[in-house]
């Protein structure tokens, strides 16, 4: 398989803009007001790890109309000139008398009329990445301007991924899994969990990750207690059942799917259950198709698991983030589009305190 | 040298719930609520990589008297359940009716009297990770209750290192020293920076790395646009100056450093400017002294870099997050303290659009 090419093409992101400005008009919102890594990498390509430091906040919104205008420390003016944004305003941060607010409620006040409404991610799944102080202090500065809740624009263009997108997510996924094919060369009997976790995230980078930002797992006699867990001390014993999770990523998009491994020969209970979690999986690809719901998706996978099914969603969505909207919960009715991008990730209860996980990704496609 | 222990005594976590309490009680404070990684993993010691995830909020709150309250999703309660933490409330997330906040909000009412006060963080380097919508329904249903600011507590109580604490970060960066001093062996005339990238994140995990969350670096003729770049399509050259910078945890705690690589025979500009951080570093490494404030390091740094130091900050702490609270900025008093760690990192122009960076970790001892 050949590497997909890098970045996108600058229309695609004039598309998600003009697309957000549609969904703008119709939430009656005048300005898109972005700080968290993925939305801000959706709009504009800009790609750094730098969002490890917690010190800067960094700003884009949308306006009404016309292209997306940063607000951003003067340590990212290089590499955001770099994407196809222009208008590019910065501040020497971080500033203790004045942390980018001012300046970005300038920006605001020039691109949104008296008593327009700017939206920022309010929902489930979102946060604002700006000290709630600053917050307050920017309501302050918008004379007569609100700030309110986004309508969900970002996450709802999110959850539809275009071609590009999807063979960056299905280049991570190939990453991964041959990545997870290896693992037998890393571990056996006697290998320490923290041991099998370093070096796997070796062959993640070898096989061709730009960074594993995700890796989860555990190890023990018939399941393990959660998924969720970094390595423990623990030394792999013979018919332990190990599982590894990763969300690696390239170019700024996540695989995000685990396997189950069996030190030895597994018990029969453990291999019942990885067959069960196997039919459950193939049962909610069979009803993944656009029209249909997230919900259906649960039931579906619900009734091969029965009441062994372990608790919360059976999958999620992913893209920018490791996992993004919607869920496959009872209660969630979004309904199934080609190009949506989905985790399937059965878990059922092995014995009182243990479970067994196992997840695919896969994408939504007319046929 | 042999690996620090992993984990700290209880008797740390209590000792650190104390102090907070401390703080509380001369602010007026009846509870600190806590919702990031960093926060929840200082006062409880839960660790794992699941914060990549934004689908779920986590809470812990620390009541004016008593242990820390964890109100989590259910996923997290057998990891949580590990920790010192008894008082353990759980939802099962994500949940569209009420994603947590009921339950939050119903043991905030428990544990704080009737216009009690409970502090959030507010101010610089700090987000609250909770969607707005929920952030404005929890002040709804605390009857008489006000969220306000935290008074910047756990980012004093972060500023000053235990041993325990700064045994971890020295581990990191010898961890990443190693990693550095490897280098030559993954780039040369011709090598992809991409391909350095990947190669050198396998090394920091070879030499003990428990995970690689931070890589930026770049690579050019005479110094480099920026520090925070992932690596770019680019052919190492002969005389490229090529630059890493790395922030990778051992055990929840992170090392912050670089290091400049010169592809052949560094030009006398760059071995000049080099020469330069070096001693700008020195400079501040002699005035890093318990007394001294943070503006005497940025003043001595500045003084040696002249006229062609870079924007910005010159060095900043660090701990469970890659930059943490104070900076070296002419504006920061911050008293210095035995116990802080602190990175030292000049940077200078060398020419109109390029700079060159140094940086290193040092710990603030009595003597």
């Amino acid at each position: 398989m050949t590497e997909p090419v890098r970045g996108f093409a600058e229309a695609e992101f004039r598309a998600r803009t003009a697309r957000a400005q549609t969904l703008m008009e119709n939430a009656g919102l005048s300005a898109l007001l972005l700080t968290t890594a993925a939305e801000i990498q959706y709009y504009t390509g800009f790609l750094t790890r730098f969002w490890e430091s917690p010190t800067r906040p960094w700003f884009v919104f949308i306006p009404a109309n016309g292209d997306p205008v940063a607000v951003i420390p003067t340590i990212g003016v290089c590499l955001m000139a770099k994407t196809w944004i222009t208008d590019i305003r910065s501040w020497n941060a971080p500033d203790y008398g004045d942390n980018g607010i001012g300046l970005l409620a300038d920006a605001l006040c020039e691109a949104v009329p008296q008593a327009g409404r700017i939206g920022m991610a309010h929902h489930i799944e979102s946060h604002a990445r700006v000290p709630l102080a600053d917050l307050a202090d920017l309501r302050g500065r918008l004379g007569g301007r609100c700030l309110t809740n986004d309508a969900a624009i970002t996450r709802t263009l999110r959850m539809v991924k275009s071609e590009a997108e999807i063979a960056k997510i299905s280049h991570a996924a190939r990453i991964a899994s041959r990545a997870f094919e290896r693992v037998p060369q890393i571990a056996r009997v006697g290998s320490a969990l923290g041991e099998v976790f370093r070096a796997f995230q070796c062959l993640c980078l070898e096989e061709g990750a730009d960074w594993v930002p995700y890796l989860a797992g555990a190890a023990g006699q018939n399941g393990y207690g959660d998924v969720i867990s970094p390595a423990t001390d623990e030394v792999l014993q013979a018919s332990d059942v190990m599982m590894l999770d990763t969300g690696l990523v390239w170019d700024g998009y996540f695989c995000d799917f685990d396997r189950n491994f069996s030190v030895g020969e597994p018990s029969q209970s453990i291999s019942d259950a990885h067959q069960t979690l196997l039919e459950a999986t193939a049962a909610g690809f069979n009803v993944a198709r656009p029209g249909n719901r997230m919900f259906d998706l649960y039931a579906a996978m619900a009734g091969v698991l029965g009441s062994r099914a372990g608790p919360g969603r059976l999958g999620h969505g992913l893209g920018v983030q490791l996992t993004e909207w919607p869920s496959i919960l009872p209660t969630d009715d979004t309904v199934l589009e080609a190009g949506m991008v989905l985790t399937l990730e059965p878990c059922i209860s092995t014995q009182t305190d243990k479970i067994l996980v196992h997840e695919e990704n896969i994408v939504i496609r007319e046929t």
